[in-house]
Formats: structure tokens, sequence, C-alpha cells
């Protein structure tokens, strides 16, 4: 293994608490108190599969996830009728940049830094660069480097999203652990050759979550958290 | 200000000493004593805007710089008489990875995690991406991202490697300050609206060294190394 490649939404940082935290305060300052922050924050997520679907169908061309999130926020605002002329200039890129300063699960600032030390560390994440460098600054994510969809120009699952990456790293796909909490990222990456590493974050989704609790392969390695997966890694 | 980008060989690490080590020990173990190693980095190096400048101008389409200098390897050998078909496996790619292992000059890592606690930095480098990696972790270069020709498809000193830059990170150009030991490349950082620090490394090319001894223009900032920059930016 040369690199661990990352998942980022969901697998490193916490969207649904930061966003229905962002979504709070913008509900709170236009007297909108009567909405639910977080069923908010899954509107708006429930969005983020079409619109990068139209990309990896070819439909449009690449286009960066803060672009995506800007489109489908407008779209989750005037489903909740919300009229988004009536606001001050700059009040949407606020909100919408509450994707760039998301907390990281609580092990994932030691477990990085403990794989750092032996192995390649890097998102591969369907966020654009600069969210991807803000998010990293703000909580101290020692990455290597910035990879994912604008360095590979494809997003997860596609499988140019993985085999670019390996070809970037100049490495061979197996020398790669792709480590996600979703293991419909984990079963693309490993059909282009990445090793894998699951590591359950089962309240992603909020307390009632269903989804993604267990493997639903045998992944290579099956982790607790980014610490057990240090371990794991022998770091 | 918003983020600093460095020019990286020559600028960041010292190539030639560390080029000319490896081409030592390379012709030591082949009986090859009688060339200078130095000499050899020199004209290694020397196929090098060559090489970048059938891809600047559309002859070729973007190609990696770890693929070019091994194809300079390979001419500055035959320049020098050695039978390369006659050399192990391996020894090729060996001698053309130096590039991945140089040393950074004294002041690097200081400055750059200085400056790293108020700004973005990132290698603006035309060397691609796990080049820029290997050297970083080697030489503990906190980089934020790795940025260069590899994310921007463009060789400087083409105007995208620069404007391409800070359309990805998300800033008006002047928020970047281009830092380079080279006037031409910050004259074309200028010419696309980014910032400019200029800091003399006056041995790069040797003791003899007769270029960029002195800033050629008014850039924004002049400094004597990367703590002094680290100064004048306040951090």
């Amino acid at each position: 293994m040369k690199a661990f490649c990352f998942d980022v939404f969901g697998t490193v940082v916490d969207w649904r608490t930061g966003i229905a935290r962002a979504a709070e305060g913008f509900f709170s300052r236009h007297g909108l108190g009567q909405y639910d922050p977080q069923g908010f924050a899954d509107a708006w997520r429930q969005l983020y599969q079409p619109a990068m679907q139209a990309c990896r169908s070819g439909k449009r061309p690449y286009t960066r996830l803060d672009v995506l999130h800007r489109e489908n926020l407008e779209a989750t605002l005037a489903g909740y009728g919300i009229d988004i002329g009536a606001l001050q200039p700059g009040e949407l890129e606020a909100l919408n940049s509450a994707w760039h300063w998301l907390d990281p699960w609580p092990d994932v600032v030691s477990g990085l830094a403990r794989l750092k030390r032996q192995y390649i560390i890097a998102p591969a994440s369907n966020g654009n660069i600069a969210l991807m460098v803000d998010m990293a600054k703000r909580a101290q994510l020692p990455w290597d480097a910035i990879l994912g969809a604008e360095v590979t120009q494809a997003y997860k699952p596609s499988p140019q999203a993985y085999t670019r990456m390996a070809d970037i790293l100049a490495v061979a796909p197996a020398e790669i652990c792709m480590v996600a909490a979703h293991n419909n990222d984990l079963s693309a990456a490993r059909q282009c050759g990445l090793s894998t590493a699951f590591v359950a974050r089962p309240t992603e989704h909020g307390p009632g979550q269903a989804t993604d609790l267990e493997p639903s392969e045998d992944w290579d390695i099956v982790a607790r958290d980014f610490n057990d997966l240090a371990d794991q890694a022998g770091c």
C-alpha cells in the first residue's frame, strides 16, 4: 500500500450536522423558524447525486461541486417557497459555503496524522479543490495533496475517478486504499482494482440511519474509525 | 492576499546539487568518473524548456514532467555516449526519480510553516503531482494542496498556468502571490494579474550564476528568503 484516499462527505466530515447548523442560522435570521434544519440539509443533499449524474452521463461537462451545490441550494429554497430574489446579495453564497466549513468526526485528525507518517493521504472526494482546501485548513486535515473530482475531472463512482487517481500518483490501483463509509463507493473502487477500507459512520444521516451500517462485501479493511484504520495499517 | 503559490525547481529546492549528487552515484557505479556531475545536471536541465515548449505550443498534448524528464535523461546520456541499452532495468527510472528527492533551501520549511498559518500555500510548479508529493513528504513541505501543471494542464509561463490556478482556488488573480526566483515567471504571472514575490537564489545555477541575481521589475515583494517573505507577509 502506498496511499490512502478518502471519501470526505460522510466519511471524514459530518455534513448533515454542519449544514443543518448553517440552515438554522439562515432560518432564524429570516423568521423561518418553522422549518426543520436537518430536513433542509437532507433535502439539499438529495439533489447531489442527480446533479453529478448530469456530468457523469456527459449531458453536461464537468462542473465543480460549488456550482452544483449553489444550483441545488436555489432549487431547495424554492421548494420551501422561499423567495431567493428577496435575499441580500452574498447570503446565498455564504450559505452555500457551509460545505467548506464542516467538522470532521472526532477520530479523523489523529487517525490521519498517524497514517500520514507512512502513506500518502489525500481526499478522493467529489468536492472541488477550493472546498477541500478551506475545509482542511479549518479542520487541520493534514492531506499530502488534494485529489478528487476536480483533478480527475470525473465524479465518483465513475471508473475514471479511481483509475486516474492511480495514474496521477504513479502507483498500481491496488496500492491505493479507498476509504469510505459508503459501500457503493468501495464497490466502484474495487472494480477498478483499488484496495478498500470501510469505516461505518452510523449517524451520517441522523439517528434513524438505515444504510451503510455494515460492510456489504469482504472489504480489505473494516475499521471502527480512523484510529482503528491506522492501527490496522501498522501506523 | 489569500494564497502564496510557489515555483519549485530553483525557488524551493536546489535541483542542481541534488541532480548532480544522483549523477555522481550513477557515474561512479558505471566507471564513468571522468564526467562532471554538475555539468551533467546542467545538460539534463537544458532540455527542460524545449520539452515543455512542445506541449505549450500544442505540438504535443500536455505530458507530465516525469515523462519529459525521462526522455531528456535518455537524450542526455546518449549525448555523453553512454549506451542506455546496456543499463540494468530500473536504473534509468531510479536516476529519473532524483527530481522527486531534491533538498529544499535551508529557509524553506520554516518560512512555509509560518506562511501556512495565515495563507493557502501551494506549489505552482511545472512538476507533476506525484513528483511534488514525494518531494513534500521527504522534505516536510507543508503544502495545503498540490497545484501546478498537472492540475491546470498548462506549463508556465503559459497564461493558463496562472489564470486557472486563481479559478481553481476561487480567488481573484491579485489575491494570489506568485513566489519565484525567476523574473520571467513573475513577469508572466503579473501579466495575468497575480501579485508577485521575488526571492533570489543566487547559487541555483552554481557559483558562476549570472541570471536572476536581482529583481528585473518592481515586484510587489522582494525577499531575501522565505522567512523574510513570511516577515513581510505579516506572519
